[in-house]
């Protein structure tokens, strides 16, 4: 599984820690790994992931919540590091202004934004057993693919090709029932939409294909919305309604005006946000792919409407992304086409430039964490599956033993979010951009007659008013026409629903001419969305591997940059000669803010070691008696376990 | 307000950032600055704050909630840095096992830990317009201070130091009227204790003392308790109740049996989580220091009862603390003591090396920072002050125009949260060690004869058994006198109550040797918890000053460590010559990993770095006329005003 060139190393710990890294292991040891997907097996991962305390259920010992997670030492370093990087290359090299802001959310934010009324999934109850919920989507998909799975071992028995009970897998709960041809390309059809049902088309497929609950056999209860937001109440009266935020997102819209002000009123720029986000999920499984509570770094980049070009998109055009467009699912397939980012924009596959520019840097953010290019997928919103204010919307798909997980999504928000809140605070969250000459343009308005209008109308004078200022131009053209048409009088609604007439003495509309010397626009917002546990479980799968000569050896070969841990220190065995320098190189390699491990436990050096591969740790240096005596240090390199010896001054210092 | 010596310089950005750049600026510039108290005016560094959005109350468009804060990006920046170093200070330094845990917690895990029944505050309400509810302590202690105010002024006026009405604060809500010395006392006894008064105490107080509603004067309710957690619900079926996190202590306490795992099972060992946390205030002010949503960073360090001695303390010991012992406050005084903390400990005035240790580390972390020793203080809680399980507790008080504020909490919590969570879970959470020597020792046992105890007892046999089963070695001493004294006969109770005859046929109770190889002990625990807004917005002030010639003029003078931006890059105009190489600049420096910030606004230079002093960034780069030919640039130091020119390749890279 491994082939190794070693060369002449130049290895210093200090200069290659913890910046320009990338391939240290690459450079050094000459270290090629082929990921194995075909001997992959995620019970064996778990188990591993379990025992280094990459990460366990929440609240074990009270026997755990579904959906919540604790990250341990390991864990938790491998986030944060993917969030240096994250911040990085995201953040820094491309000046974004990062906020922190608060996740309990008022209710009216939130009401504003939809998420009162849309951030829903719907949900079916058993209909005897009603603590049996299940999320009404993801419980379909999970029988009609069970059914599928059954009607291909049907064929193949057919074709005489018996499959054998004992290769079943575990967890196969599939008869073998062959199917019309048609109803499998209903199942087949219904998988693939499932998630844009509504309501009474989840009940129709539920009474249709007869679905029941799954552990009992009962019939299921009718679908019902289910809100997504975790609900508390804000101070002591009780009254003050707040949800954890679902996202960092509406945060960042609320402060766009004190960004503007701060980028100098410059445009375009993007505001970021790292950070807590929630979601009540109806029975997530599927463990960090799907929890209730999530790290995520979200960017939100302000853009002219009329102008999504992109400053920096030049650098990255050529970049050949896996693209699934569109027009390759609508014929049902899901092949990606390899296209440069650049040509995608031109031919109008990817909607613009910046949104193709923010395709391009995450996929060049994700492969330098380690994720596997042929395992990364770009794959396009169907028109059905995005909210109808977006106009273009790409995720990253990311493969793991789940499937093709997203893992970062990337909408155009057009100015939906800004225009919202805006309407509802009466908060101006726009662009004022001077024009280099006036824009002089005809308008045609409308002139109330205060001195008539008033006296005649009296108290009813406000709501026709209100009325008429509402119209657009065709509307006042058309109310022109109609008082032509009646001799100067005509009648209008008022915002009461009653009618009342008017004559052409109480008001003017007439053609104007207008010069601007500035120009007041809604940005539009593209916004690229991580979700940090996605990609860090991913990102395990994608460096995990058994060694060949031992399958009971697990390695997780981590790229230096991410490891949770850089290096490991091991005295050979706990004998206290060891002691002192193994006590001055910890805390010289600490001070240098390099995150190291020390192993002086009683365990065999190769027992240590192996650990060690299980933390993805990088490098070892061990202490031997050699070492008290010339200081030379053996310098052991995970994936290869090559193993170097050197002056101690010279590697590490 | 500034000295200045130059001296030839040697600096090098990539060299000196971001690490060893403890005090660059004083190397560099020879800058020595003093902070000034006395011209401090909180209104003015607030206007500076809330224009260059250090931070700013979450959702104001909306008309903001009180407690809840935005962090903008140098807001954003500062807290990452602070972060960083204390990440780098403790856990990487000291090798602590970092988790990351969530937030939402079941209340059956904060029912064991107490905060359910025990995280309470008092509020009473304005009997007439029960919509204003107050913090019953703090609504006291600010009217009796109010009134202990006016009495000042009353004795100044009889002492005839009349002051003009004109130079009373703006919010000074004071009047005039001398008190009795007894009550004079009476007020300041009442202020120093009212934190932990409970609500018949406090009634007592607003009845005795006539306290009103202050915006009414209505009278208030009596005073109810308020449990300070945000209530919530987790999942689809309404009946699971969660609340957030009001610390992160509890989740690592439910891990601590992986902790020790993941450490060989070696103790003593620090585990430490740096996260979200809520408080659901009664009624929030004081901007940043008392907030209901807030980051803090927590250790804890397990470690054996008996043995709370601490590796590096030697390392430590030396450092002088300005200590507030228990046995000055209780003489009424605040008046500090400077003592090394080696002596402190020695004195027995701190409990324990560990603990000693770990103030001595927080006074390191804390004056790198920034935060000024001389308004740094360690104060002792006193007994009535600290939870009953707590063995000793003293807070890191900074002092800020707030007074004296408590922003690190170290605790000796004992085995009080271990032992309820084991007890609660029955999961075991104590080390085994193995010992050198067996341990033997005698001990009273009781032995119950089965043959005879279940035949007799019958039906009640399992109530009198829990009963005996629970007796401890002097209880079980005394049954068998019981016995004894009875002929043989006695009665016992069972759990149900009733009582009931046995005899010594039923059970025997002797002296046994037991022979332990393994000692089991449940660790205490030291736990140092910082809360991150209130030491960023300390430090905000301590190093805020303003221009001697100019009061207009604002330097925060963060060290450039911390500073949200380390370098500000400023063309001389936006003239076209100069965007290429401010480009390029900008480029390099960013790939560095320095976080700096381009300003090619068309404001004047003088501006722009009156701007950036604001901001506290600590260097500026100049590009001119002359830079463009060449590469010379101009870097100025923001303290001292200070500039010098040089190549580029001499000073960036």
């Amino acid at each position: 599984m491994i082939s190794i060139q070693t060369k002449r190393y130049s290895f210093n710990l200090k200069k290659n820690f913890p910046f320009e890294f990338k391939t240290l292991t690459q450079q050094f040891f000459r270290v090629k790994l082929y990921s194995s997907m075909a001997t992959f097996n995620r019970t064996t991962l778990e188990e591993v992931l379990k025992k280094r305390f990459f990460y366990t259920p929440s609240f074990q010992i009270y026997g755990a919540v579904a959906g919540f997670y604790d990250y341990g030492p390991p864990g938790c370093a491998l986030q944060a590091n993917i969030i240096d990087l994250w911040r990085r290359h995201f953040i820094l090299e491309e000046d974004m202004l990062e906020m922190d802001g608060s996740i309990m959310t008022p209710a009216e934010v939130l009401k504003t934004s939809g998420h009162v009324d849309k951030f829903t999934d719907w949900m079916v109850k058993d209909s005897l057993k009603t603590s049996d919920i299940y999320r009404a989507d993801h419980l379909i998909k999970q029988e009609l693919e069970t059914r599928l799975e059954g009607d291909k071992q049907a064929r193949a028995k057919l074709d005489g090709n018996v499959q054998s009970e004992k290769s079943k897998k575990k967890n196969d709960k599939s008869q073998m029932v062959k199917l019309e041809d048609s109803v499998k390309a209903e199942y087949e059809d219904i998988i693939t939409r499932i998630s844009n049902y509504n309501g009474v088309e989840i009940g129709e497929v539920i009474r249709k294909y007869n679905i029941k609950s799954p552990e009992t056999g009962n019939d299921l209860t009718e679908p019902e919305e289910f809100n997504l937001m975790f609900e508390s109440s804000i101070g002591p009266t009780g009254h003050q309604k707040g949800y954890l935020r679902p996202e960092t997102a509406q945060g960042q819209f609320l402060n766009f005006k004190r960004f503007l002000e701060f980028n100098n009123d410059k445009m375009p720029f993007a505001s970021a946000s790292i950070g807590r986000s929630f979601r009540n999920e109806i029975s997530p499984r599927s463990g960090l792919i799907r929890v209730r509570e999530f790290t995520m770094a979200e960017i939100e980049h302000y853009v002219d409407p009329n102008n999504k070009t992109h400053s920096r998109f030049n650098e990255v055009k050529d970049i050949k992304l896996r693209l699934v467009p569109r027009s390759v699912q609508s014929e049902g397939k899901m092949d990606p086409i390899e296209m440069a980012i650049g040509e995608a924009v031109e031919k109008k596959i990817v909607d613009n430039e910046t949104l193709g520019y923010f395709l391009a840097r995450t996929y060049l953010f994700l492969t330098k964490l380690g994720i596997k290019p042929d395992r990364l997928r770009f794959r396009q919103h169907m028109p059905n599956e995005m909210a109808h204010y977006a106009c273009d919307c790409w995720d990253a798909d990311i493969h793991n033993s789940y499937g093709w997980i997203e893992c970062v999504g990337c909408a155009d928000r057009s100015a939906y979010d800004l225009t919202v809140h805006s309407n509802r605070t009466k908060e101006k969250l726009v662009v004022r951009e001077n024009l280099a000459e006036p824009m002089i343009y005809d308008k045609t308005v409308l002139e109330i007659n205060k001195k008539v209008f008033g006296p005649k109308l009296r108290q009813n004078s406000k709501t026709v008013e209100d009325y008429l200022t509402s119209l657009n131009e065709e509307q006042l053209e058309a109310l022109k026409k109609a008082l032509e048409d009646g001799n100067g009088t005509t009648k209008v609604p008022g915002t009461d629903g009653n009618q009342y007439e008017i004559t052409s003495e109480y008001l003017t509309i007439k053609r104007q001419t207008f010069t601007e010397h500035v120009r007041e626009y809604t940005p539009n917002v593209i916004e690229p969305s991580f979700g940090i546990g996605r990609i860090l479980y991913s990102l395990i799968e994608h460096v995990y591997w058994t060694r060949k000569d031992d399958e009971q050896r697990s390695v997780l070969s981590f790229p230096p940059r991410v490891a949770p841990f850089k290096c490991l220190l091991v005295p050979l065995s706990n004998n206290p000669a060891f002691t002192d320098l193994v006590d001055e190189l910890a805390k010289r390699i600490r001070k240098l803010s390099i995150a190291i491990k020390v192993d002086d436990s009683s365990n065999s050096i190769g027992r240590r070691y192996a650990r060690n591969d299980e933390l993805g740790t990088p490098f070892a240096i061990t202490i031997d008696f050699q070492s008290v005596n010339d200081r030379t240090i053996t310098l052991r390199e995970r994936d290869s376990t090559k193993q170097i010896r050197e002056n101690v001054q010279y590697i590490l210092f």
